[in-house]
């Protein structure tokens, strides 16, 4: 671990994107495809029984699954050989049927990506209601407007606030929204579903409901959904950011004091206003990720190794980045006190 | 004008951010705000028709607004002060009656984007007709699917289509939604409605059913509409160039031809799909410039001149770009010739 | 022409990046090109004084060259067959010998990057010049210096002029020495030289000189010349948005005073540092290119038209942002006035 | 531990990032201080040996500083309080004397980027050797050379792997002179130097000297050689990126078999050029994070915490992305076989 990580970091965010909570997430869609596939005389139901129950209980060898995913580029081949000899012949054959891996592991990142937003969303309501208290309790306070970096009007700590509650209301639904409408991925080794037979939409309909997705076609070469998740990463560490420039500006202006503040190796009578200072930090690094992610849009052929990985190293980090903006905020917003402008 | 503009410029588009449809826009917010002012008694209604009669007709003096553009960083208070002197007195003052520059331009602009989404929306309509048309006619070619940059299955050309035309159907309702959504900005100096008086909400609600524009609280420190905006963009860019990158690859292997590709001053026997590359050099563009407009949701204060500006300098060029991937696809597409794979 | 280029424009900058400055730098590197192979008698010496004199005098239609350009991605083929019917047979045939068109495009491109390194190194030596002049005026007041965005400790107005102008120094010589050594494009169709015979390299040394640029290998797949352009162009425009940054923080806490800042069409009391805010936004549109372009270093093959087409698009930009800035760097230094802080 | 790591990794990077290595860095910064000010006579002798002595043997209670970390933003402040309390009055009180966080923690991260410049210069220059190599054993074998993405003529391996050569030799010499010329970074307070007396130049050379750093005026709010060390990630990546993608094209064209490609969880006839895929998305992640980073040179005033963070999060995973695309990149070119184009 990093220094920085206990700055920056978000545990319960970061949790969701360990190799055990990545398996465990595969492992899932691997014994609910076989549930459903049982369900629809796809394979046979003592196989879906057989391979759900070993999927549930198993615990791969972490090297064998590393060195996989080391040589394989992802860690479903090594996964599945690994859990198809735990469940034995002649069910294990039926482990991971007519899909990719790709299946698995976007299906397995929706899942968790789920998690991810929930929790964001969690976070921003409370925040959100703790805005609107804060506007009850100090909102009359008299500050002062500022645009482009200058004296304008005076207004009231409520109107600032309510600057800061408009796009954080509008981000808190499109959490939610999104948590909503993440799409279950499911088209085979082509993405075409051609491999799944002739009930193929019947068996992604009933997937996507096991596992409380949207039923969706194929998306293995349109990171659609990915980059609208990122969007809202963006969005939400952006409108942070802003309220943490605001922070910092109003603290060296004396019109807020902020419990807790920094302080500093050298001089006693500092009190820095760090987390509005990494509010700031957080916003610039969702911005630039999205920019960085959004060019897996090109994602050529049937399914780009290069792509594809390019999201896993950037994704997690706009959303580990998001969720410690949320903390910090909450933080900084606690023991914030509006000073009236003189 | 450079050269590139030859070949990755729209000048449809382009159009839309000339300094005469962003004045032509701005003229045409102040009519209607005096209109709106006029028919609710804000003000006087004779004053109404004379500023909206005067702006209507008024032909600045580009030399004065340029100056007060590099001035001031905004046009309009060289354009107001302008037109309040071709409207006369008592009249005169009314015009941008307890606006702010940020009204005018932000409205403006929206103005002018609606025009852009619907010229993407129009051509994209087309694109996917004639998407659909290609799969009708050549639908049935044998292909081989790639995944990981390596042979994976057969499938047709019907297959590969259809995985382009997802995308694409989904980024035309999502350019639709936009169009149809994009908001009014109406707030004042500080942003805050009140310089408007009692009757804010109502003004602000005739202000934009005359513009054809959502009725939305002020967004002056609030970026999101613009990032939905350069989102649909970024994804546009994002799945052409995807499209050029498997035409581009898909030519390299021969198993599409190219009507009209680019000659080589060195090597007569080549046909290069210049048109594929542009493609991707678009979506990489957009990219590129979404994560860079996504620094200007940090967004200070109550108004920031750095952040606004930001936008106009990347905003504009990804709409452009836009529109010209759309332009060269469809270009592309109409000469592309599948060959069944060997 | 956009409104925001009365703002945040360079016509001086731009003036090279225009297709008439574009393709005389073209036509200069094929007329030295016939000069150079004609002193080795690799080409008729008869040849060399015909093309050189017709390269020099040629005024192609442009529409000729924007229609190549858009068929061709490069305007080089039109460019030639015109050429070659201007200066007729035998000697037309010997125009472009054994050349390629990114051979004329690249180093094209060098030359008139060599004159806005130069243009911008000039102005950089008179702001730093300027800058040295205020310190001695003005050195001498008493400012706060603030860390975290915080009052730290007392120091003068020498200590903050002299925190700029360190890093402004050294991006002015680096901006020389880029100036000087920027690299000679000769590699023929495939970038190996090989096309040219056996006094390859005593004809590309010959060539470097006659263009007073580099003698270097070919770079047509590697694009770091073009990245530590770029590199330039962010460092400087990130300097000057620091600049930008702090003149704005002082200018809210009253620190200093700027002559001219901007009118506000509703407020008209304020003086916006128009100047300041603009600093800022190049800066941030200079870095967020910087990582746009370098994604062109994935250069596939011996030569990509994508990752070529996107340096066309990017590049240009940060030249004129970081010409732009110096110009605006410098009215808005002419202008300031430091306040001792109270 | 993410799964990703395991393909994309670079524990021996990594491990200077880890807070142990940046705590251990840290502490020889203040040693090395206090020595420099105890031969110059600034502090105590007898402090110097006590303070040094205590440094290099302080092991400090990890959840305190990582306390002081999130409270501070630097962690600086409470190691130094719990150093000092460690080695007790009267000499507690010259450790990091007259220094600020950000001598500690600049120069700190110096001293890691050395070994991590040396790391990657040492796997570069192996891998110049192999390609050196590989130019010997197969260079002899007949390529196509492809120019925007068509065939165009024949070249052989040795071509095509000079191309290679070229700029990874160039920026093996660039590793190599940023490694010799990292500056110290001693500057006080605000960054000045005027916090360490009259012998300030002299103590500062001495500390450079005794770090085997370059000296140098403070760069506190400068961060240029930060932004040079990345553009040598950006570039390195770019180049191994750029290679990637040749071998991923020259595979799908069978002009290149890889020994142990990645195995299809779906298609047992498939080898997927995994580690070239992955050397496409590392140099694409740099490429953009390189623009992110660039965000930071807006430094404001003295000490930006907001922009020094930005650093933070993203210079270390640049160092990473570099370290593994070389690691890769080894493994790739030892089982690289090229296939004579038909």
């Amino acid at each position: 671990m990093s220094l920085v990580a206990a700055l920056a970091g978000d545990a319960e965010i970061a949790a969701q994107f360990a190799e055990g909570a990545e398996i465990a997430a595969i492992l899932f869609f691997e014994a609910e495809l076989a549930k459903a596939q049982g369900a629809l005389g796809i394979i046979d139901p003592e196989a879906a029984r057989q391979i759900a129950a070993a999927a549930q209980a198993f615990e791969p060898d972490m090297d064998v699954v590393r060195h996989g995913m080391a040589r394989d580029g992802v860690a479903v081949p090594a996964l599945v050989k690994a859990l198809r000899v735990a469940i034995g012949e002649p069910h294990g054959q039926m482990l991971h049927h007519c899909a990719t891996s790709q299946d698995a592991i976007d299906t397995g990142l929706m899942l968790r990506m789920k998690r991810v937003l929930q929790v964001l969303e969690n976070r921003l309501s409370t925040l959100l209601h703790d805005l609107a208290q804060l506007s009850e309790e100090q909102g009359s306070t008299r500050l002062m407007a500022h645009t482009r970096m200058q004296a304008a009007l005076p207004f009231s700590a409520a109107d600032k606030l309510a600057s800061w509650c408009g796009p954080l209301q509008s981000h808190c639904s499109r959490l939610h929204e999104l948590a909503q409408s993440l799409p279950v991925q499911l088209g085979g080794p082509i993405g075409t579903g051609s491999s799944f037979g002739p009930r193929y939409r019947e068996l992604r309909a009933a997937l996507a409901a096991r596992l409380d997705l949207r039923d969706s076609a194929p998306w293995h070469s349109d990171r659609t959904p990915i980059l609208d998740i990122a969007q809202s990463f963006a969005l939400l560490g952006g409108t942070l950011g802003k309220i943490g420039l605001d922070i910092a500006l109003m603290a060296q202006a004396d019109t807020v004091r902020l419990a807790g503040g920094g302080t500093s190796s050298a001089m006693a009578h500092k009190q820095n206003p760090v987390g509005a200072e990494l509010l700031i930090a957080l916003g610039r690094l969702n911005a630039g990720l999205l920019g960085t992610l959004a060019q897996s849009m090109l994602h050529e052929n049937e399914r780009s190794g290069a792509a594809w990985t390019l999201e896993w190293l950037v994704l997690p980090q706009m959303a580990e980045a998001s969720g410690a903006a949320l903390l910090q905020g909450s933080t900084l917003l606690h023991g914030l006190r509006f000073q009236a402008a003189r």
